[in-house]
């Protein structure tokens, strides 16, 4: 099978591109000294997870308990679902456990260690749980400093579950557009996470783990001395919006929707895809960057961008191609393929069942298809 | 199974809603003398669209390919691909034809028109069309009087193929925000639809079909003289936008996203839900409207709004509640549920593989759940 002869819109995973992103991040594990647990978040593959790791430990993070249950069936047994957790999940996750998953569970509330207590207890589980400390964002978390820091880790300790470490997440990277200003917010997590540790190991109560990341801060952290894992996600496949932050260059990102033109409106200038608000997302985050790229910008076929032309509106399955100079017919006529490099590739991955990778060497659309890798969504 | 044993995030569906919405509109395409086809792309799901047709003829309208197989495997077989079909997916068209389904394919150009004549020699196959008409929102279609709509047709028919009829969408109506400015627009609509079909028979090619349709437009039409049938899908779940526009009242937005809080934060008099930007999409249609929703309405798990309560901000699995007075804690503790009243429902149910569907008499976490039933994704 081509390129040519997928059914669009379609999802087109360039493996080169893709090692290479794999490749850096290996590295800088390397250099910082840390283990790579991998997000899943932003893939949901287990084809991609297990290039992400290379040769190093076979692990993963996850957002959802449906993620984790599909990565265990493929053989990624050792999990974090780095997401604080609703109580309603947890027979879920006990089962996972009782599976022989080792599976750690997130938690940033002594509430909730006191359901995780009780729902240990009753499924005859030990849970392993990760307390979320807030490093700036205040989205979650509890102050390394906090009474709720200590308060968490007593419960669930007292109670007989393990307080396996505690993890951070400074997701206010993304507001960056420089390397420097990253740095900054990365250390800051860096110290917030290694006090947290620092403070419920003090009182008594073991904390193997200090868990960071995302992509910005695991590529521009100076150091993460008493860090033992990271978990970047985005940077497998990189976007707009990474582009934006100065993580990546628009050639480093590795997935593209593949379209075809089905109009091309003169009068307007402007020409329609197939890939709309659903095969592209409707994720904006470029707009509050100084280069606001549409809903996409838009590339040939081979990968190659058609200079200032980008996805302008989107509906349900419509995307309105629209550029400084107009959409170009002759070279874009009505049935030709184009690929949209994404705005927030988690977002516009999210629809998609499947991949379609090609080896990332430029021969157009007569590109065969290596392979199709499977995705997990839903909760 | 109860509403409070769901795993969130998960789609509530309120059947009493459902239904005086499916009620409403059938009345309607009755008052206006119509066939009501209603469009999938909302519900994707053949459990829902049964019930849309009532007692009338089956039938369906979709976005996708995928859904047309699925409706097809259901049962629902009298089907209207109503997007302009990429060349691509010819092949596909052509097998369920092969199948025996009565599938039209839209199209609004004579280059996509003569790959339609080789694609139906090709596979044996004779492909019935519909020729997509500009009624004003540019985004496809050919105008009524130009010569690219006879150009069209006359491929087709000069090919061998059917022409259907014409298909018009005044996607525009969402622009307005009150039933007047609906009804010039759904005129504008009507009048190009028919006017498309007359020239068409006047060259001397049949045409039996004139379609028009959105919800706004089939709720507010003065009258429908000369179409044959209609269109409308979102008027089944109906969301805050619909409300924007002025098609119907909070109390009939029949669903709902459950989800469950899952931290505090008193420093901020916010809290955070395990329904982020993928369980509620992150469209933000609602921000051109007179009253911004933010990223939704908050109602407790009664489908009662908690007054001034929505979902502030997004990621990828979070939703931060926020209000004018602040998340009252006290009545929303952690663990307890929500259920968060959609933007835009066709993108916030598309991450969704089900729908967990309640009878809607108010017991809170008590209620039952009847049933799931599925829905369709992808393409």
């Amino acid at each position: 099978m081509l390129i040519r002869d997928l059914p669009t819109p379609h999802l087109v995973l360039d493996r080169r591109k893709l090692e290479h992103n794999l490749a850096r991040m290996r590295g800088r594990a390397s250099e910082l000294g840390v283990r790579l647990r991998p997000h899943g978040k932003t893939a949901k593959s287990a084809e991609v997870v297990r290039r992400a790791v290379g040769d190093g430990p076979v692990m993963v993070t996850v957002s959802t308990l449906r993620e984790a249950g599909y990565f265990a069936e493929n053989g990624i047994r050792d999990i974090v679902h780095a997401n604080c957790i609703a109580p309603n999940r947890l027979p879920e996750a006990a089962a996972l456990l009782r599976d022989g998953v080792n599976l750690a569970i997130t938690t940033d509330s002594p509430a909730v260690a006191a359901e995780i207590v009780r729902a240990g207890r009753e499924f005859g589980v030990r849970f392993a749980v990760m307390i979320e400390v807030d490093v700036g964002e205040h989205r979650g978390g509890v102050a390394a400093e906090s009474d709720a820091l200590l308060a968490t880790a007593r419960t669930l300790h007292d109670g007989g579950m393990e307080v396996r470490g505690v993890l951070a997440h400074a997701g206010h990277t993304y507001g960056c557009t420089d390397a420097a200003a990253v740095a900054v917010i990365a250390e800051a997590e860096r110290a917030g996470a290694v006090r947290a540790a620092q403070r419920v190991r003090e009182a008594g109560i073991p904390c193997r783990e200090v868990s960071v990341g995302s992509t910005p801060g695991a590529l521009f952290a100076k150091h993460l001395n008493g860090v033992t894992e990271f978990r970047p996600g985005v940077y497998m496949f990189m976007d707009l919006f990474q582009v934006g932050v100065g993580c990546c260059g628009i050639g480093e990102i590795a997935l593209t929707v593949l379209g075809t033109v089905i109009n091309h409106r003169p009068d307007e200038g402007t020409a329609h895809i197939d890939a709309g608000a659903l095969a592209l997302s409707k994720d904006r985050s470029t707009s509050a960057q100084p280069v606001d790229r549409g809903f996409g910008l838009v590339t040939d076929v081979f990968g190659l961008p058609l200079p200032g032309l980008s996805v302008e509106a989107v509906h349900q399955e419509h995307g309105r191609l629209a550029g400084a100079g107009g959409v170009p017919f002759e070279i874009l006529p009505i049935g030709s393929r184009v690929r949209v490099l994404p705005n927030h590739v988690c977002m516009t991955a999210a629809m998609y069942d499947r991949y379609a990778v090609v080896d990332g060497t430029e021969k157009g659309d007569e590109q065969p298809v290596e392979a199709f890798w499977d995705r997990v969504n839903g909760w």
